[in-house]
């Protein structure tokens, strides 16, 4: 008979409670133990030993697999160096980890000659990981880009259904548990920033810097942006990018407007999408649920069975999922791209605004391709939206200096997808 | 250095020749022959070895894996049989084969152990088969369904874009190549039953008995049904499904209104979508292009290099594709089953035929959820709209059968999503 997979977990949250749930279904899967952080708290499911101190696990000659869902930069990145040098395989749905960290991971990996699986890491449940490794690896991608965090996605659709401010939103999903009580890491874009470093690696064979991603969270749409945007064809969306252009990446998370049209302005709610553009292939979306308990489980079990299935029969475990690119990508200012933008603005006299971002625009190469003036207030100040040709994001923030020196109020400014 | 894989093709049409150009960028890939049917055939792309007998290929001691992209029964079974007990592994696109000879082609490569991959089969570019087979294979599924074919699928978006009946459709879909001369595997709902079949078989664990699916292609709707399914909410497309309850397992081919809030109402053209639903995972969707030369040379390239990653490295290659269940499945009969219908009725007699429908729908059971009256024509008959509420097939068959014999006119009855 074979030997059985034995497990030590690393977290024992809401992720690792699914885990452990889906995995009673797999007995053939023997997990001995987790490392938490209180010993005393209750919890919903029963391992056979638990302990706080993780390192114990790490160190553990009767653990194969390092499963680590405790997420955070430290200690996991000693934790998986240590169970790495001792040989053991990791699953992990640590996504900030490795955007941090991964290159260093992924090379201690290889030279141990262990798997490091993360299909948990980005977008939940959906599979993605995996199938750009497997069977999308023929494929030279141009570009992927989607929906990757379901609290900052599930406000946005909250405030449009509702026709409410992002401030009272975020307090309706605090109470729902959608959001975290500090939620600066979702609502200012940088758990979906970790996302897109880890699968522009991936879909590019590059290694991406974190600190040259361009990043902008929802903090600043309205709700009124969210009804003009409506009004003109678009849904808001906080969308993360990294598209390859003339041997230079460019990785960015920021809202956008998407078109109806476009499939991707139909994932409400917590839902993710990714979807990938290349050659042979054409394009492909996934969707499905980015967080949670059981989606996350799902894949974090995935990822467990698939080294399951090769264990002790493969001289490497799951080869085409190891990481053997060492170059770094050359990052594209935001300055550098080229974008078709939504700029709100307040106006005290309509047609003499009109007339000045006529001239600003025109002065700064930017050709408009709508102008919405919305009805004067009672004080006599209307709201004008343009929408802009394809220009380049230099000369877009010179004509907004300009606008702004002008007196010109610019309430919000949007790149359009 | 490792040896190369060596490929032996059988078929150089559409999908053929993108595989022979893709692979140029992995020359770690040789391509040492393909058969054909006609040597003399002018191709755009070239080949080592051309022949026109493929036992030569399966024969070739050589050839590490046969690529099989010619489809059908005859010789193709033969082959791949020979080609197996070669200890050659098999990449295939033939979702008839599958669908009729999976079991015996699974059984053998068991025994001889070689890996059948068949990405291509299902759903063209889009990986499907591969995520079931490891992100997702710590699921038990409820359901899969969708979009699989999309000659049918191109036929009911332009149906609907330029209100032209589906032969009118049709035609214009063979002149840009799009359907076939014959159009009777894509049209009468075969080409999807091959591959619904295939994906039960993987995401049930149960083998299909092609000959108990339930099948109704796209033949029968007309423009009007598309436009009054508009009015009321919902697109029409040609739904596979198959969903498991009671140890039974309903799988079918046919026309639905799909409300167009679903996600699924919005793949149109030739785009193909499947969507999962399952635990822990819940719903995760893949859409993408379904057929044509590249984006089904990227699930037959993925595969290979699939294989490629493990060759020679692991006495199983790729073990978590192998297919090892032998049960059965219990099919439900479609009059077992519970629908919402949409039913077209033409009547002389308004009033009164409303009143019949009431009477008759009412003594099967059947609620109705709305009637639409459509204004009377110059000759005194008017076309009313029944949708029902969920009620069992041999509750509505009945229904239809009694309405019938009261003169009644049904033009179509198509099920609700």
């Amino acid at each position: 008979m074979e030997n059985k997979l034995i497990i030590g977990l690393i977290g024992l949250g809401t992720v690792g409670s699914g885990v452990v749930k889906t995995l009673k279904n797999f007995p053939e899967i023997e997990i001995k133990s987790a490392a938490v952080r209180n010993i005393n708290k209750k919890r919903d499911v029963e391992v056979q030993e638990i302990t706080d101190d993780p390192f114990k696990i790490v160190n553990d000659p009767e653990i194969n697999v390092v499963v680590e869902v405790a997420g955070g930069v430290d200690p996991a990145f000693e934790l998986l160096k240590t169970a790495i040098v001792n040989k053991k395989h990791i699953v992990t749905a640590n996504k900030e980890l490795l955007a941090k960290h991964g290159a260093e991971l992924f090379d201690l990996a290889n030279k141990y000659n262990v798997a490091i699986l993360y299909e948990a890491a980005v977008a939940g449940g959906i599979p993605i990981i995996m199938p750009i490794k497997t069977t999308l690896q023929g494929n030279k991608f141009k570009k992927v880009a989607g929906i990757l965090n379901g609290t900052t996605n599930y406000i946005l659709t909250k405030m449009e259904e509702k026709n409410i401010s992002y401030q009272e939103c975020l307090k309706d999903a605090q109470g729902l548990g959608y959001a975290e009580a500090d939620p600066t890491g979702d609502v200012e874009g940088f758990d979906t920033m970790y996302k897109i470093a880890t699968l522009a690696n991936i879909v590019f064979h590059k290694r991406i810097d974190i600190s040259k991603i361009y990043r902008e969270g929802i903090t600043n749409i309205s709700a009124e942006d969210i009804k003009y945007a409506n009004e003109l064809g678009y849904k808001i969306k906080l969308i993360a990018l990294a598209q390859s252009s003339d041997d230079e990446l460019d990785v960015r998370v920021h809202p956008m407007l998407v078109k109806k049209e476009n499939i991707i302005s139909g994932i409400n709610n917590a839902l993710n999408a990714v979807m990938l553009e290349g050659h042979p292939v054409g394009q492909v979306m996934f969707t499905g649920p980015g967080a949670g308990e059981f989606p996350t489980a799902s894949s974090v079990v995935g990822d467990i069975l698939a080294i399951k299935a090769e264990y002790g029969k493969c001289e490497n475990i799951l080869p085409m999922t190891r990481c053997h690119h060492k170059e770094k990508a050359v990052q594209k200012d935001i300055l550098d791209t080229k974008n078709s933008y939504y700029i709100s603005i307040t106006a005290q006299n309509a047609m003499g605004t009109i007339g000045v971002i006529g001239t600003v625009c025109g002065n700064n190469k930017i050709n408009l391709s709508s102008v919405l003036q919305k009805g004067t207030e009672p004080n006599g100040t209307a709201h004008i939206i343009v929408i802009t040709e394809e220009c380049s994001e230099r000369d877009i923030q010179n004509a907004i200096e300009q606008l702004k020196k002008d007196s010109i109020i610019i309430n919000n400014l949007i790149r359009v997808m």
